[in-house]
């Protein structure tokens, strides 16, 4: 059965070879997961870009921000022989209790005028900053709210991954807002304006004891200090997002309510895309959630690459019925895709 | 080497039988943790109380909230002969996936005049309400701020374990304010006044994938909302802490700083408490931290219990240079001890 994603025929429209690394001692090895942004008449996306340093048949290295060494990165070494040393999941090194990841993401800037053909800018827009962002900054969602752009990405370090928080309204000038929710947490998508006078967010706060990776929503006087946080909606015993699910990109206001394309994966770590639907006065309740995927990995890139299996979307640009998704697949690549908002509200009504 | 505490010559000072069940369907299992303030002259402990139902040899059976049911609380039961549940943790019953607790824990109010023979209230104080509260609620902090209480405890569901907080001027009228600091988190403990214009409070998130459990402080304009998350102190390799930390009860006013006797645990579950000192005018710089437990469990009712080799204090009376502790012992009693500022800040310069 076809999802009712159309795909781009030239995806996927980046590739690691298509993004110079930061600096000459680096190899990006993926570059995934995009906010997505309009500006000037411009389609922006702030790629994720993860990078890696090189490896020897003794050695794994792995980079992290430090801020007195050279180019302010140092390259951490773990001897392969070293018994303690896991490299089991290829996303982490862990090491004596320790865990590290195995790349380095920063936030770099694409921009094009038709929304597949894209330059890429050759360095970085965002790195990670101070003691919660030493081991870099993932998957940015940017949502522009009164004027502004809001940037909330993963903030990644020895102290765990909670969400970072930057505004700017020029693309020049960045405040940085700190941690704005502590970890562990994900995938923090705000709303675009103010229900009820407040400020919302939905993320995905990880309790590893009890209840898991579930999607909250949250509120926020001022988009800086958040509370009122309740449990939205959770992952689904036998359903295609049993094991985990996020928000994605900032939700849509749509006639029947906001709708939010989120992301579940299952027990295999597949992960789709799904939609739900929250009440447009009151985005507490769900009022509609798709019994199946509205997207899932079919194409090879879909299928195969750093982690295989994997479709995940924190970007997309909305116009009229119309929208286009910007997408990670296999956390390797980017790619692009549309789809009818009618379409997904009907596949919600069935 | 002796510790720091002088415990009572009475302790424990409460024990399951002295506190009747909160419906005939339950038995007390463990009293512990309270929370602790002054009021009208007298010492109140709020007690954490953990209930539990009657198993057979056949099924083990744990309470939980449920509005619809008779006195609002359902009792589950899980078949002992079911290959998929574990309860190889006491404080945990593990089926199918999904955890459950082994007690259900209330809030109940004791009053003393002395601050050594106490009078419990017949029945609950504070019961858990709503979607995230239906596993109990646990290790309540109290906390007067500008006039009014304000309770913070482990508010814990099929959600996750998450800060709940509830707040009163008389103790007859209470207003609960819901989750504020999302799962996994534990051990809220705001500061008991403004710095810098600011509410602040301590508390204790846990990354179960990079980080672990580490003591951060975070800034609110409101004590509702919560942003400006910092690390601020981790747990310490090779040393008393060096397997999880978390506050105590709210920071106490020195001469040198903030003063917060804190909790924390080694890789065999042993918990002691230690002191650190914050900065008096900058809580997130920690000026010194105890090498050494400054209490450690020693005595028979500290050594063995429901969960044993714990000592844990989340609320002390302060009056000079003498602090009282109350604090619980091998998560099953109620004890009571007490040290000197003097001391606990002569032991932090060596």
């Amino acid at each position: 059965m076809p999802d009712l994603a159309t795909r781009f025929e030239q995806n996927p429209i980046f590739s690691p070879v298509d993004v110079p690394p930061s600096i000459p001692d680096l190899m990006v090895r993926c570059v995934l997961n995009p906010g997505v942004f309009r500006r000037d008449g411009k389609t922006c996306l702030l790629l994720r870009v993860a990078e890696d340093a090189e490896d020897s048949d003794t050695v794994v290295r792995t980079p992290v921000l430090a801020p007195n060494a050279p180019n302010g990165i140092a390259v951490l070494e773990f001897e392969r022989a070293d018994p303690d040393l896991d490299l089991s999941d290829p996303r982490f090194i862990v090491h004596r209790g320790e865990t590290y990841l195995s790349t380095m993401s920063h936030l770099r800037l694409a921009t094009s005028t038709d929304g597949v053909q894209f330059e890429v800018a050759p360095k970085p827009l965002l790195l990670g900053e101070g003691a919660h962002e030493s081991f870099g900054i993932e998957d940015c969602r940017v949502t522009e709210i009164e004027g502004r752009f809001y940037l909330t990405y993963s903030a990644v370090s020895a102290n765990g991954v909670g969400i970072g928080m930057v505004s700017t309204e020029d693309w020049t000038e960045f405040t940085r807002h700190g941690i704005v929710l502590p970890p562990h947490n994900k995938d923090c998508a705000p709303f675009p304006e103010r229900i009820q006078g407040s400020y919302w967010t939905l993320h995905r706060p990880f309790d590893a004891l009890i209840g898991g990776r579930n999607i909250w929503i949250s509120r926020s006087p001022d988009l800086l200090h958040w509370g009122e946080h309740v449990c939205l909606a959770r992952k689904r015993p036998d359903h295609w997002d049993c094991e985990r699910i996020g928000a994605g990109a900032a939700p849509i206001r749509t006639d029947e309510g906001w709708l939010e394309i989120y992301h579940g994966a299952d027990h295999d770590s597949r992960y789709c895309l799904g939609a739900m639907l929250l009440g447009p006065d009151d985005p507490t309740r769900v009022l509609a959630r798709s019994e199946h995927p509205i997207m899932e990995p079919s194409a090879p890139y879909e299928k195969e690459g750093f982690f295989g299996n994997v479709v995940f979307c924190n970007g997309h640009i909305v116009d009229g019925d119309r929208i286009t998704i910007y997408y990670g697949a296999s956390d390797q690549v980017v790619c692009g895709a549309t789809m009818l908002v009618s379409e997904i509200l009907a596949s919600l009504r069935r």
